[in-house]
């Protein structure tokens, strides 16, 4: 039942006698799920004796916000299982820099909803590609934020995975590249911000080696 | 703890670090429980003050659309379960198909929603039960696509199931044909076309064979 | 990773392929404890400059309405894990018996938020604590439903509970009794309805004996 | 596949054949899972065609109130899951109490809701700061109860936690006390009380020695 890691590690620190890897991953699962699934709640249902066809090609730039977005939270589990699956450990500051990951995913169907809407007006808010590019920025700095603690402190990785901790940090500067990539496309046209984030998702979904490795994030 | 696989298959293609079969269909059970909890959130709760006898009779086609989707989400997460009994190794692209898989049922609220307003008005409008049927036809697609891309790369079955995997594939076109069909009665009138869905929620439910094989996806 | 049971009763009827206890059970958890969380969805935030105390005062009958709902589902959910505890073996009826009790403890939050807002008004609508009370009755009627068919099945259950059965059935009739005097009494009043089911959620929570037999269901 | 345990305890009180404690703590993470990422539902998105700029900034008092209440749900989770290491048995009172932590915290998204909307008017409404950290302290005291009650029923601990029990419910009490500090300052002042809640959250993620200790709460 317990899977907690109880102790003191070599540099004295305490080590907390919270969550162990196993349970920590569970429930970032469980987040990470929820956060996928909630996307849909914002998009805007027809309403009665609406022309429904009509409606729903207005709605065409919120499906895709959708789309890219359930995507990219898809690729962040991923990355995420990767991570956990090298952790042997957890200590408090990794818990607090694995709540900020989750804060991120959890928080991304608000800036979703943003740009869907947005993107649905004759305006293209520019405000709302930055935004949106920005809290996939956030998040996924927040996952290189883990690697570069994990660096620091190797002990927390399982033995086997401690010679890879530099590249996989490298690997992880991918994703927030990317984004601020996006964030500064997005800044002078709004679709085209979007569209910077949806090939982020498609390279980490289809190219060889990207995937559960830390890639995307 | 893991339960990914790893390694290189026998035609030299990577098989990826990510999670394994196990992993990924305890994230696939989460996404799909909360998108059969999330449908009710979408049902319009009469105001304060109002007739909640006429609202409620109001409501009905609602709650029928809410109900067939309820139940179809159950039969394809009784599928999903049975298909990944059978999986010994996830690979990239399986993991693709199965987020398409996880997309067209967390996204099924939505149509569910559109379709259950458009039949409260007088209008009855055709495009909203096409649109649902549609997303249905969809979702079973991708599970034939997963069914497909199982059939060509057999290793990643279970020894056992290797020898079914032909008989599971086309058991499996059933679902996209059944909605095909309901696309084309929802053309000609919009509650048929919930009604074919309904009977093939019921005849997924109650058949003796179909459940549990991939039937209705 | 399988926890399935596969094979044919002795009565000849083909046992499903799908999902075995454990994996039913844990779905089905996970849609409780969704239907639960999302109850809070469906309460009024007061707009941005009310009268934040007034407002919250006005809230004061969603909130008992929502308190009753959680606590009744911790019951169902309680109940649901003790009946799963006894079951061996899952065939498909069962699994359609469970998906109906699924369905009414997903529903759950409509009727709620429904009552919730009709005890706010001054009209009171009676209608709405019927409904409340009968969606109710009818999850601890298919709650029932499962007990009867464990009845006339034995070998779905584990050796050591086939004795108990029947008086687990005799036990599971409270539930439908006691909410199908809540209907009669919200028909009447509504907030007396309300104040039924409360009552019938403190005495499963309180009494010594009920909880964990499948009485409140 | 069961882990509850069933017996009679050695005051002669019936010891609840429902759900051990693996069981009832994965049903509660899941509970606070969906509570913290549900937060984000209540965020209200800019319309289209609204200038999303302002929007954003308007609601920014929205935003710092999700993240305090977000990792105030994190810290919630940290410290229910050390309180559930050291169970060795749940009995009924134990479930109860549990059910009233986890209803506090399933509620915690509307107060949230109600202060973010009450901080963006230029009202400052004092009532909803004085209600969000009331319903922080109600939970908090909750957990608070769950110590008190272990105190007394020491046999329900694991052998070598029952000497600790003393020091652990002094320290859950300093999450009550706290949060009356924050309906103290609230009362004078609306974003001042939210800053307290905000410090606890800092103090309890920060600190040495809190965490995973039922400190918060």
């Amino acid at each position: 039942m317990r899977d907690g890691v109880v102790g003191t590690d070599g540099a004295g620190h305490q080590v907390s006698g919270g969550p162990g890897g196993a349970r920590v991953e569970a429930f970032s699962d469980a987040i990470i799920a929820i956060a996928a699934t909630l996307l849909v709640i914002e998009l805007a249902v027809p309403a009665a004796g609406a022309d429904v066809g009509h409606a729903l090609r207005e709605e065409v730039p919120a499906f895709l916000t959708y789309a890219v977005s359930f995507l990219t939270i898809l690729i962040f589990w991923v990355n995420h299982h990767a991570l956990f699956g090298l952790i042997r450990q957890v200590d408090r500051p990794l818990l607090f820099l694995n709540g900020l990951v989750l804060l991120g995913i959890s928080f991304i169907s608000y800036p979703t909803a943003t740009l869907g809407r947005a993107l649905q007006g004759g305006v293209h808010d520019r405000a709302a590609a930055v935004f949106y590019a920005a809290v996939l920025c956030g998040t996924a700095s927040a996952f290189t934020g883990i690697w570069c603690y994990l660096r620091a402190r190797p002990h927390l990785l399982r033995e086997a995975a401690r010679g890879g901790v530099r590249g996989a940090l490298r690997r992880s500067l991918a994703g927030p590249t990317a984004y601020a990539i996006a964030i500064v496309v997005g800044a002078v046209h709004a679709a085209a911000g979007l569209g910077v984030c949806a090939l982020v998702a498609a390279y980490f979904t289809l190219a060889p080696r990207g995937l559960g490795r830390g890639g995307a994030a």
